[in-house]
């Protein structure tokens, strides 16, 4: 099967915006502020909603989408933190449901609470939620909840420690994927979420997070941002600082996705990222909805790209279409197995 | 000849260190600022400090290198506007020194005293000196003074208009380079350059910036940071927001620097963008020192790389090394001829 980790609920019934916009609102004006969570919005609504996803897998054949609410949406620096703890809830439910529904084309992973400063143990409740009560496989997890602003401590920073804790206790990885930029310097597609996954990288390089937490596990979206494009970099880098070879420092914990909208990306990254740490992906519906006039492609049909790369074998394409999926979200593996669709088992690595 | 448009002047006698060491201490206590900007460098000083660059030239067989001061020692937000005066003034006048001295060797590139907050136009007393007094080729422009907080206005931004009416007067382009980094989130080289490379071809694709100033040149350094590895998502995201394509709206005016420190990477390059916009560099003595156990050569050592893309034409070396220098920089290109090294002449484009 046909894994796809990172796809966003970008097509959402207006009911979810205008949740939102009362929740803003009422900031200003109390009496604005939503009475209830319940959106009003029926199952049929939600299975509508997804068509244009529907139709896109079954076009380009991917089989399960690794679904979670839209990365710009998150927008954690938008009001207070009460409000976004409601946010997230909300957004977490519509994706459960979704993934309720459609139970073969989707699975879930969930948005957190973060709120610029504050500790991030305000997350793990809904954390806990998502996974335990909803069966959520991952979270998205914000470097950067400001909004490009970046003054959170880095990734390597005891500040997040308790979260990584309550992410291996739960056995969920986490997507680093910033939201929305309210900084002018950064455009969200193009600056804030490329940067943000380069940023990750080099903090996670700099330290030594993965001798304290040797199980967790991060996917860095967007191909790893610049990474694979300067790795002659990032291990020259990693060598100065004394560092170990990145293939024992990082890349038994760090793992990058397929979003990269050109076949010459995807080439470069099968040669000089180890396989086993490539997940497929096409962030659906996501940054690039056109049409490339170079292929006459969608840009954003990534399958195509990995397809093509002439290099990979059978069993490599395994493991970036389903295997490493497995792998880096067993609860996922778990689900798919309960439901009659176990793995070919993973080699070993 | 073999021209790299990237080096930075990285061992500077101590007195410089000592002078900027003074320069911030007499922030504290007026008694120990410098009573001069004579720095006591003697012309045999300077040429022994160039020793490493000058034999790393003639062990990789390039001839001269666009040389300017060192890019984390410009830290723009550190000190006080009139400091950063003097301190880019001492910095520029090294940099001439040296190329005075060893003129088949260097040829200048200076550092501008931007200073958070300020108007640019404080800026163009020091471009008009360096250029029209001191005969530098370009200039070093960070689109983020504060060093890391991204509080300025987007390159785009009338802001900027004033220096960029001075360097079209003078012909002379910019390498948007910033400085150190004082946000933790943001490793100087492996995070902050690379992402103020990506976030200034967003900021230039998100605005039309050349249709105001057609003859104005950047150069993006670091291969572009993320750009040609995600050329498919910039195509794509300038077609969403209904710009010209790319060759257009962006490629007579922006350049590429070759400081990419893998051949992937390279030939990545070589592949996507057009081989008008790409200039030899490798940002000696840079941001990686070390040799990659991979290939037992020096990871900064690009021009092997460049040498090793089968792709590349003769007559594409010729304006990677040379012919694209020469045309993006038109007074190296008139300094070079009137000391009897003309170019072949660029082929139009």
């Amino acid at each position: 099967m046909i894994i796809d980790i990172h796809g966003h609920y970008t097509t959402e019934p207006p009911e979810l915006r205008l949740f939102r916009e009362k929740q803003l609102a009422g900031l200003a004006d109390p009496a604005r502020a939503p009475t209830t969570t319940d959106l009003g919005i029926s199952d049929e609504q939600l299975v509508q909603s997804v068509q244009p996803q529907l139709r896109l897998q079954k076009d380009r054949g991917s089989d399960l989408t690794v679904f979670s609410p839209r990365a710009s949406g998150m927008a954690h620096h938008v009001g207070t933190e009460a409000i976004g703890r409601q946010w997230a809830s909300v957004c977490n439910d519509l994706i459960h449901r979704i993934c309720t529904l459609l139970p073969d084309n989707f699975a879930a992973v969930g948005q957190l609470p973060q709120f610029p400063g504050a500790p991030i143990e305000g997350c793990i409740p809904e954390l806990e939620r998502i996974v335990r009560e909803l069966g959520f496989v991952g979270v998205n997890l914000s470097p950067d909840p400001s909004g490009g602003h970046w003054n959170s401590p880095p990734l390597t920073d005891r500040y997040w420690y308790p979260i990584y804790e309550k992410m291996c206790e739960l056995d969920v990885p986490a997507m680093i994927h910033v939201s929305s930029s309210c900084n002018p310097a950064f455009h969200f597609t193009g600056a804030h979420y490329i940067n943000a996954d380069t940023t990750a990288f080099m903090q996670l390089l700099q330290g030594d997070l993965f001798r304290d937490f040797p199980t967790l596990r991060f996917v860095i979206p967007h191909g790893g941002g610049a990474v694979p494009f300067h790795w002659g970099r990032y291990r020259g880098l990693a060598q100065e600082l004394k560092k170990p070879l990145l293939g024992e420092h990082l890349m038994k914990n760090v793992f990058f996705d397929t979003c990269v909208y050109h076949l010459p990306g995807i080439e470069l990254m099968a040669k000089v990222i180890p396989v086993d740490n490539i997940l497929f992906a096409s962030e659906l519906l996501g940054a690039v909805k056109g049409i490339d006039p170079e292929t006459g492609h969608h840009f954003d049909d990534t399958r195509r790209y990995v397809d093509q790369v002439k290099a990979l074998s059978d069993s490599d394409r395994y493991k970036i279409f389903e295997g490493n999926a497995r792998r880096v979200y067993p609860r996922l593996d778990a689900l798919l197995t309960r439901r009659g669709k176990p793995g070919k088992g993973n080699a070993p690595r």
